[in-house]
């Protein structure tokens, strides 16, 4: 792993789960991180990500520096080779090898733009930090990825101990169109289990096939719920008409009705949840938000501390 | 001590004082706070309570996330059932249990609105906190109180040694409408002492009866300071007319004149303080408001090593 | 060293750059500045000083605590005897006494201002925390000097071994005039060692008198550069048209075809760096503007460590 931005960084991804739970037993451990440094840098807000990784590195012994990249620092230019007489102030390429310097692991948050479907999903501003970082990378959420809540998100599942559970994937409405990253990278762990998966959606917010290949999608919510251990719900925005609101029908929001057709179904979100539009306030007050955030903590920790060891390893080789 | 957001938290108001003196002299202890985090949460502005809190988690080895939450994190909903379909985009009650896992101690910042004095007094987010967190929450300032505050306020007193001194509680001036948090609790918790209080304003500042019942008000200032050991100045909007600014008239700015009718008076204020609006340069350059402002840290400091004590209790207990 | 604020507050620059460059092969001791805090306030945006002095500090074992002190803090009054009944929240002497008492050591960045020449110049800002400070303080880059800057600078140029080297700095276009803090204070430090310097700029561009005393000017760029071992490249505004962008000609753009003019010259550059306006790509990326940044922790590590090491020294002699 030399960085951590999807779920291809993993070789084994049911180890790391249960590395990831092992590891939330006895949690703090002081040494491995000692002298060492996680950069954390925002274009984007953060809430869970941003506590959730600063613990998990404070629980290793690393020290944290955390930057809100536009606000705190210079606006940044992406396109190489531009003249730069207008508003921008610094060039990525700049930014990240001088960042690479400061830190010994460097995490980064960059939400999808939804104006331009080709350069959300090069992921033009994570590959940017890829391309010139001297570090390991790992993503806080980029354009079409969060691999560390998905990583949390299997953490939860696996806690739960059902055997090849079926996993009910579902849209639900939103007041503003949202990035398809939580989604994506969803699917693409949880493919990597023995679960059962069906994806529902309204008509026309069909994901992009990289990411839907394999998976069995039902437009009838209440079908795709039937008899579901898991229902994870997430709105996102059309990835054909790229980044566009068709439907913020509320007959797709969660409810205890809904809820009813699964098999003593455990409801998921990533937050934060647009209560009483996602889902209903009692759907949410039962169900694993609560302990999927808990475990982002454990999903940074395991990466951070396999990149730690990966250099002590290094040093210890030279 | 299960929270601490106001004086009936504390047992025993002098002990807590003493001790606070007692640690100020060796301040630094590592071990006790060794692996375990501060969150401070701000909704609001603030210097020293940022980074006295800080400084005080310290002196404890303890680590500290800050976030200002509606700036770095989501816009937060309050309103119990609230379909959230408009501008707020996470629920308090689900931002505070997450945050709850994130850190060891969870410390808060949140102004009074001003336009709602029900809302206000029935400290509504400061309240959201306290039933949602699963772990100790401290105020860094709410609504209607100050308690961090008022401890350093006592302890400063306390160092100048004076046997049951007369502390002048004075309004004074200033450009804006002010919340009654800090007037509020200085007053409950210098009621805890064997000061002989006595609170002067204009009328209509009147404050609410809970918090100056047994305090003598007299509405002459001068009469007011007349043998005062000691001289707390603040500014606040009117109670009664909930939120306005009624006065500005500068005849109640302290003087070194005023003073001068005090028994060797010193002067104090929680800082920030309007210099030449609230009391003149010269007042200011003479008081207490520097120590006031030390004394910050071993009242968080104090607090904080309390409630690790007893976490590590439960802890040996289980 | 009481402060570090320029070249002066050193007695033997070569040897702190010679310490510095020791430093770096070693630079985690985290026992030196255990239980010490480094307060960092910013009135102006910054990546590589916040980050590199962060990084610095945590090599020391120090905390850290940040402060961007109009944003989280409360808006500040620099004017003695103001009557504070209008925007200004804190006085400067009150908040650097206090936040004196929150840390160890204090960093302050300000910016010129590029209005009024004589506040710039009389570093109204720093000077106020030097004056009212009871800790010793960095500067961060001030209205008119950047130290750490220049002091990473010649790590930079002793790293690269040359005896007595011919240095070139050149004004650069760019799109909004800039301080001349960077220039200034290159042209101090630089002139402290065996470097022979030749300064070019647009006519109207003279720096203060105070700061070219005794450098070689020379009005053509390409003279100035021909044969130099280094080619520093910087844009400042005017300093007799105080503040004013006299000029934004592309003909002082630093290209591969000027830098074929020199002794194998290494181009230098302060970053951020508008990217084909102050210097074509090819030239970047060609350059030292990385190992710069990167000296910028072993700068700040060195003027941390010898601070800290006179606390340790006073305190052990008390």
């Amino acid at each position: 792993m030399k960085n951590f931005t999807s779920v291809s960084d993993i070789n084994d991804v049911e180890s790391l789960v249960n590395e990831a739970i092992a590891l939330k037993k006895d949690p703090v451990n002081l040494s491995i991180g000692s002298g060492k440094t996680l950069g954390l840098l925002f274009f984007n807000p953060s809430l869970r990500t941003r506590l959730s990784s600063q613990k998990a590195a404070y629980n290793l012994g690393m020290n944290v520096m955390t930057l809100n990249i536009d606000e705190d620092g210079w606006k940044i230019e992406f396109e190489d080779g531009a003249v730069m007489d207008q508003g921008s102030q610094e060039h990525i390429k700049d930014a990240v090898q001088v960042i690479s310097q400061y830190c010994d692991i460097l995490g980064v948050r960059t939400f999808a733009g939804l104006k331009n479907r080709k350069d959300d999903y090069q992921e033009k501003v994570l590959s940017s930090f890829i391309a010139h970082a001297t570090i390991p990378v790992i993503s806080l959420e980029s354009a079409t990825l969060h691999p560390l809540q998905s990583l949390a998100d299997l953490i939860t599942i696996k806690e739960q101990g059902i055997v090849w559970p079926k996993v009910a994937v579902s849209w639900a409405p939103h007041p503003r169109p949202l990035p398809q990253a939580v989604v994506n990278s969803f699917l693409e762990w949880i493919m990597k289990t023995d679960a059962e998966v069906v994806l529902t959606h309204p008509h026309r917010y069909e994901l992009s096939e990289k990411f839907t290949r394999g998976v069995t999608i039902n437009y009838n919510q209440e079908e795709a719920l039937a008899g579901a251990d898991f229902v994870y719900a997430k709105n996102w925005s059309a990835y054909e008409s790229y980044g566009q609101k068709i439907s913020e029908d509320p007959a797709w929001t969660i409810t205890m009705d809904k809820m009813k057709l699964t098999n003593h179904g455990r409801f998921m979100h990533c937050l934060p949840v647009r209560r009483n539009v996602i889902a209903t306030d009692e759907v949410i007050d039962n169900s694993l938000v609560i302990k999927q955030a808990e475990n982002r903590i454990y999903a940074a920790q395991i990466v951070l501390k396999k990149l730690l060891e990966l250099q002590h390893e290094v040093a210890a080789s030279h």
